[in-house]
């Protein structure tokens, strides 16, 4: 695996020729997406040519550099391009090889953007909020009297989000001539196209109507990208948005679209993850063929020399992850829809945009009738999921996490007050995987909907208790349910006996303190700290997390001295809190997401948060051994 | 006080004289608002001859009833017009005229709709969420086989909020013929033009380029809106919407936008809040007369006759709320922002059309160049923060706590990810006053921001103790604070000692047991209990409600036998959950507010959820009496 150096770039760079640096970029964005085993390359690429030219071209950040009050903003409001702004600042000198390298690493560069990293102006990855944020830049500007533009570029399928229009409607009442909006115009969406997911219509009316001045262009074509911004400093007091017309993928032929749409029998393959290890080839050799022809005696640098040090795995006595299965909770919750669709035809399911990682996708296609696509927009699928229940239907509602209970908050409380019963599927709940960075991994949910009065909060911990929690929610349950899923594949094969509602069951036999812990990631460190332990912890399951059978724990946990949890959330607002509520005067220790959730490998973010099996059986230990000495 | 009977109504229909039934419906709304003592009567008269041709002439719920599947379906998403669409269901004989004289009261109508009362289809209050929610009822008509329209109300000003665009551009994509919009444009928002708040530009654009049939018409013109509905039929597979341009405070002459806004002085009085004695008389002789016109017998039925009972608060001994200050910590609040505005240049404040209530048009006033307006749209609020933050400013950033903490929590959780300060004032936090009902009451805030790790939760309980906690907020905290703030009188001048970050103060000695509250509300209901209870129970003021002195707390409660707390809150993620953490091993007893706010008077919503003081007193009287006798 090779890097272009950034040397190359300031030979390249003499040549005047942003077309061959957007394939350099792409080049360099496609190894550290391969190198961090996930990552999206076909919105990086749609959108390199962009940004070279921003980088290259149109913003004095290249000159003035990235502390400077009067520079021009740039920042990308979907976020998940990241990897090829990562490799145009690299070609900058903003941000080192070795760094560039350690994508979705430890104390790399986060797989979404976070103003941690040199060059990135603002945290992105949840959709939709980059409009508001670069007016709120702009209009501090003015007020400051700052010089420089804030330019953010947007997807297009991110455009069905809310808040963009809150943004444009604002920022032309505002006047805001200092703003300027780049919308990448490649036509698909997570994997399909924007067209069948959820039209944009007429795209440049809708800009027009909203008072913004709107220009559209070719978004690969430098010199028509060079006329647009040009044409927009006539403008002055208009805000100002470019429709960039662009190619997902564009620069790798299997790659872009719409070849690679029809290659993939109508999915589009290459918006996440890294390209297995022949395509990656494939791709790296393409692009090298064409810079060459450019830059015929370029030089690329090996990555291994590059490096700073080994990154493997750590290698402790017990490895968390080494025996990862075959077996997926998502995929367990898919099955179980399908299983439950004929007895409950009242059952209709709601997507915005996450079909496949929420693999509502088999659903889809048994029951197009019953699947609800509602873009890339939280608040209307909830409101709508309200407004069909109210008429008697069953909505299971589909998103991940974060993203469901936070910016659908308050109309999932709109929605209980009316006293139906909605499924909220929490796709991506908890810590791992925590290479996407912390837009993406959710540890506050259980927290946002704890208080409501008529919520039940689920974690399964395996695919047998998926199944079983589901149709508990379907057929039992008289309210409203949050099941929340891990979207990884569980570490280990668990055997969970099944139990009634608000009980949990021992996994692993103990005398001394009682582990609660829910769901296949935080189940499987807690058994691997149990059994560091010998027999000394007790673990139990208990998929619960706001509703527990007041008797059964009373009784479970009197023979304990200490009682533990190990929490796939924050300390605050989930599983502990609720024991504490209900075992007043006895003292639980909670073992939870800290702070930041740490964007890395699995093991790095266990590790880095001490909820690894090693470290929550040193915990213990230590709270056991201060026990005994006193 | 007199009332429109029922049977009038009966007669009128028969004139077939729609104008003469809305200025009927009008005078009824304004007796059941007046008798509330609050309610907005602006947009029930604006909105009041579409709802009576909607129930008089087009929809078929007149004839078929409200439970009827193939029902035509009508709801307001702007829900505070509420008080004239409950006088056309009284006029319907849906509600008796006993249920609308208790508008605002326990086990009478809702302040904002509620499904619970007859005839209300949705629940509705915080703005934005209709469209998406008719349209779920409106696709699982379709998917039902159901006949019948769903027809949703929008104010003009609602459709800052971003969802509306997300509602509007999904009912197109799925081409939900079957689906109605009717903005009541009557061109004010809470207390101001729309184009003075933040402009819609041209609406019909907006609607048409997001692939709606649009028609616009005079929204008091029976004929014109009659022509409206008949041309709505040609175009059977698109979503309609009617721009209707109407009058805000319709129906009575000094309450009419524009002369209302002039004799203002560029203020709308007439937008919530019932009219004073001599308006009301003047009101309602107006409507009277103009009834009279065409119903020269109409008769009108004293309201003392009709009532069930007195409704007076009840006798008790202590009676709450009895000694009502002309204290307003808001007040105080708006305030302080400006005695720290000179030093502090970099502070801004930012407001969502809530500028009034949330007393920051002083500053307005003294700043407008400081003052940022982003319409009624939170999470662009926020995110603008956010921005306006990375550029080394201050925000200070207002919203009623329900709406901002959960509307844009996905916005907080982005804007405190990037390090910066942003100030969240959350006005009207906690259960009082009552009388808007669920959808303002604010149970849950304290939860909602609990699980940030970078944001201190703050509720002072008086005017001075306000003022400390902005000063500290501004100049002292290294990161971000959200503080609560009620938004009614305080029930009772208190002396609050100032004290240090993480620690409250005694404010009444007592010797068994402690307890904890805050805010100005639940300090007089401890109070209250304390009063009752001699020197039994030590109250204390605990401003810091999710960051604690563990030392300071421990010394506190270690003479202690038991230990309560009285949230003005959900009894699930505030302060109780807070001791509990770091008090491991001490019981605490928590009275929350468990369930749905209650909708009522303060006394009748205090005494519901038994968080009145005697309550509490009672409450604490039987623990204790419990642990003596064991």
């Amino acid at each position: 695996m090779e890097l272009i150096p950034q040397s190359e770039f300031q030979r390249a760079r003499k040549l005047d020729d942003l077309a061959l640096l957007g394939d350099m970029c792409r080049a360099n964005a496609l190894v550290a997406v391969k190198r961090a085993g996930s990552g999206h390359l076909g919105s990086s690429f749609s959108a390199m040519d962009i940004v070279v030219h921003l980088f290259y071209r149109e913003l004095n950040t290249a000159d003035v550099g990235f502390d400077d009050p009067d520079r021009d903003v740039y920042f990308s409001s979907k976020g998940h391009d990241v990897p090829g702004l990562y490799a145009v600042l690299h070609s900058l000198g903003v941000i080192p090889a070795e760094q560039l390298l350690k994508l979705r690493r430890l104390g790399g560069l986060d797989g979404h953007p976070d103003v941690g990293v040199p060059g990135i102006e603002a945290n992105s990855g949840s959709l939709g909020m980059g409009i508001s944020k670069g007016r709120g830049m702009a209009w501090a500007k003015r007020f400051l009297g700052r010089d420089g533009r804030v330019v953010v570029m947007t997807g297009d399928g991110e455009l069905q989000e809310g808040q963009n229009f809150e943004g444009l409607q604002a920022a032309a009442a505002h006047a805001q001539g200092n703003l300027c909006v780049i919308v990448d115009r490649n036509e698909l969406q997570s994997d399909k196209p924007t067209d069948e997911i959820l039209t944009l219509g007429d795209l440049e009316a809708k800009l027009r109507a909203f008072g913004w001045h709107v220009a559209s262009c070719d978004g690969h074509d430098h010199e028509a990208l060079a006329g647009a911004f040009a044409e927009f400093r006539s403008a002055a007091d208009m805000p100002k948005a470019l429709v960039a017309n662009t190619i997902k993928g564009k620069g790798v032929s299997f790659m872009e679209h719409p070849r690679a749409l029809e290659e993939g029998g109508g999915t589009y393959r290459w918006h996440a993850g890294a390209p297995d290890d022949e395509s990656f080839a494939r791709a790296h050799q393409e692009l090298a063929d064409r810079i060459r022809t450019r830059l015929p005696d370029v030089r690329l640098v090996r990555v291994d020399e590059l490096d700073e040090q080994s990154e493997g795995e750590p290698e402790s006595g017990i490895a968390t992850h080494a025996r990862v299965t075959a077996e997926y909770v998502a995929a367990a919750y898919g099955e179980a829809l399908l299983e439950l669709a004929d007895a409950h035809p009242e059952l209709v399911v709601l997507d915005a945009d996450l079909a496949s990682d929420c693999r509502i996708r088999p659903f889809e296609l048994a029951h197009p009738e019953r699947f609800h696509e509602s873009g890339i927009a939280e608040q209307d699928m909830v409101s709508a999921a309200a407004g069909m229940a109210r008429q008697g239907l069953l909505p299971v509602v589909n998103s991940f996490a974060a993203f469901l209970t936070a910016r659908a908050n308050e109309q999932i409380y709109n929605q209980t007050s009316e006293q139906t019963k909605v499924i909220y599927a929490l796709h991506y709940a908890g810590l791992i995987p925590a290479g996407p960075g912390k837009s993406h991994q959710s540890i506050r949910d259980v927290s946002l909907l704890a208080a409501l009065p008529n919520m039940t909060v689920l974690q399964p911990g395996n695919a047998d208790e998926t199944k079983a929690l589901l149709r508990w929610a379907v057929e039992d349950a008289t309210e409203n349910v949050a099941l929340r899923l891990a979207i990884g594949p569980s570490p280990r094969r668990l055997e969970l006996p099944s139990v009634g509602p608000g009980r949990g069951a021992v996994v692993h036999e103990g005398s001394e303190a009682l582990l609660f812990a829910y769901g296949p990631v935080m189940l499987h460190e807690a058994l691997t700290a149990a059994e560091r332990l010998d027999e000394r912890v007790q673990v139990v399951n208990l998929p619960w997390l706001n509703r527990v059978d007041a008797g059964w724990l009373t009784d479970l946990v009197e023979p304990f001295e200490e009682i533990f949890v190990l929490e796939d959330h924050a300390p605050v607002g989930a599983l502990a809190d609720t024991l504490r509520r209900e075992l007043g005067g006895r003292r639980i220790t909670v073992f939870g997401v800290e702070g930041w959730p740490a964007c890395g490998t699995p093991t790095e973010a266990l590790r880095h948060h001490g909820v690894d099996g090693l470290s929550v059986a040193d915990r213990i230990a230590l709270v056991l051994g201060a026990r005994a000495a006193s």
